[in-house]
């Protein structure tokens, strides 16, 4: 995709903050309808690379996790409108990680040794083990603009803002809408994930740094309670080319429903194709979907873990 | 798809219970491994029809709904065995409902009259307005074992013997299991969907007689502790097959986020195509998708609600 337009704006891997502050001071101020291409670091912020080991987790800084490139200011965006961000291209590095990172996580509990992944990513596949390799479906987990209140508020949680949303099917192609907060959107990106499942359930995805291009535009004819999108197309087509197993988790509580539903799909990666459990773990993390197959039928809700049974080649 | 098998065994539409209960006289005995044909009555239990109306919504008999077919005593099925479905066909009537049911619902607080949607099922869609129509992608949402524990247990929520488990991807073609807990098994099946979106929001999906054929087998070399199944192949082959409209939801809590995801659905469908709120929350049922998008960001999750833009013609 060549992105037409007379003006593209860069942003360095070295202009990112980590926090979301409506008092940071923006880093590019463009027009509506401009383009923007960014280099992002990966979530951890340069503390890991190609060659980490375990060891590395040991000194793992998580406060300096999850940076974000920017902000940009955005004429004449008011609190009110809503910013149009088109993902026009997205690149993947050759290399990226997967961590299990104790005390984070959504089975944290049972989870409680460090375990770290690097992957190589190259023919649009990261290799997991040989015979179990994932068609790389780049997004950014972190997109938002400056939230309305005053203050700094942390990268990790999403929120109003958008921010760390980790929603994979943001690919390039598809349109997001978030309302603008603060005079100019203010709007930073990140987090680059090169395949995640929907859930990202052990914490982390396959993390990469990541070259963006977008286009920001300010809707005035339009408003958005807080994050909504176009999907570029027909969802996960890479992966959804072949039956899937899905694992399920009934129970009163959605999010007691979702841990039965990744621990009951962690025993069957185990049972069934040899995977230690840390290393189901991720793999559920970077490939498995959570969906929500009912939430009517009270007092039971269930949620299912789908596996696509496509990465699997034996 | 034609079975190949010695016996095909027949279960008649009066052949139904209305309570999940290990006492209820099985009305069929087979073999492991046979085929078993059902002739299965929608949700309501007859009380609703191609012809009804809103006023047949008033007396309806809520504890008269959700009966399914059976119970099949397996023989040889054992506490501690697993019982293999294979769901082989699946037809619908020519006709189906789907209901706004006070007090029943995602958003119960909020949809406080009855709505009837009857529909005609013809060609492979289900047509909901002129230029919005579903195609049909047809399964059972009833699906369960006998329970262990003595008593009759309603045929409302799912739970670890299955039952309601409302899970659109379980189509023709589908491998599903589930724990056996009494002797024989004690399998039944009913509520037939032609179409529904992950989540059932409204509480209904598009409710229509089923004529089902299914192969039951026990596996003693398995061993499941709820649900699980293989899917028929791709996920909803016949709606993923253009971009989809998301919204969503974020909170602390994922029973709010999935609100306000499907909350946001129908106040976009309303702006965009129009509809009322009950026919945009009667669409979300049938057709809009619940995804996790992420359950580790403490302390907000996100739900999304996806809405195939497949369906829409215009």
């Amino acid at each position: 995709m060549t992105p037409q337009a007379r003006t593209i704006h860069h942003i360095a891997r070295e202009q990112r903050h980590l926090a979301w502050d409506n008092t940071i001071a923006p880093v590019l101020t463009i027009d509506s309808g401009e383009i923007v291409h960014i280099d992002a670091v990966e979530a951890s912020g340069g503390q890991l690379g190609p060659d980490s080991t375990l060891e590395n987790m040991a000194t793992l800084d998580f406060a300096a996790c999850d940076p974000v490139q920017g902000p940009i200011y955005v004429r004449d965006a008011e609190p009110g409108d809503t910013l149009q961000i088109e993902i026009l291209e997205l690149k993947t590095a050759d290399w990226g990680w997967t961590a299990v990172i104790p005390g984070f996580g959504l089975l944290a509990d049972e989870f409680l040794e460090p375990a770290l992944k690097i992957w190589r990513l190259q023919d649009g596949y990261a290799e997991f083990t040989p015979g179990i390799r994932i068609p790389l479906e780049p997004f950014c987990g972190e997109m938002g603009v400056a939230p309305a209140m005053p203050g700094a508020f942390s990268t990790i949680p999403p929120a109003q803002n958008g921010g760390n949303i980790d929603t994979k099917h943001l690919t390039a192609g598809s349109t997001v809408y978030l309302p603008v907060l603060a005079p100019g959107a203010l709007f930073s990106i990140g987090d680059g994930h090169a395949a995640q499942g929907d859930g990202e359930v052990c914490g982390t995805a396959i993390e990469t740094p990541m070259q963006i291009t977008l286009r920001l535009t300010v809707r005035k004819d339009l408003q958005v309670p807080e994050l909504q999108y176009c999907t570029a197309g027909p969802l996960t087509p890479r992966t959804n080319t072949a039956p899937y197993y899905a694992t399920t988790g009934y129970s009163t509580d959605l999010m007691d429903a979702a841990r039965k539903a990744v621990r009951n799909m962690v025993d069957y990666l185990g049972r069934t194709y040899g995977l230690s459990r840390a290393d189901a773990y991720m793999l559920c993390s970077v490939a498995a979907d959570l969906k929500i197959n009912e939430i009517v039928d009270a007092p039971n809700w269930i949620v299912g873990a789908y596996m696509p049974t496509s990465i699997f080649q034996r």
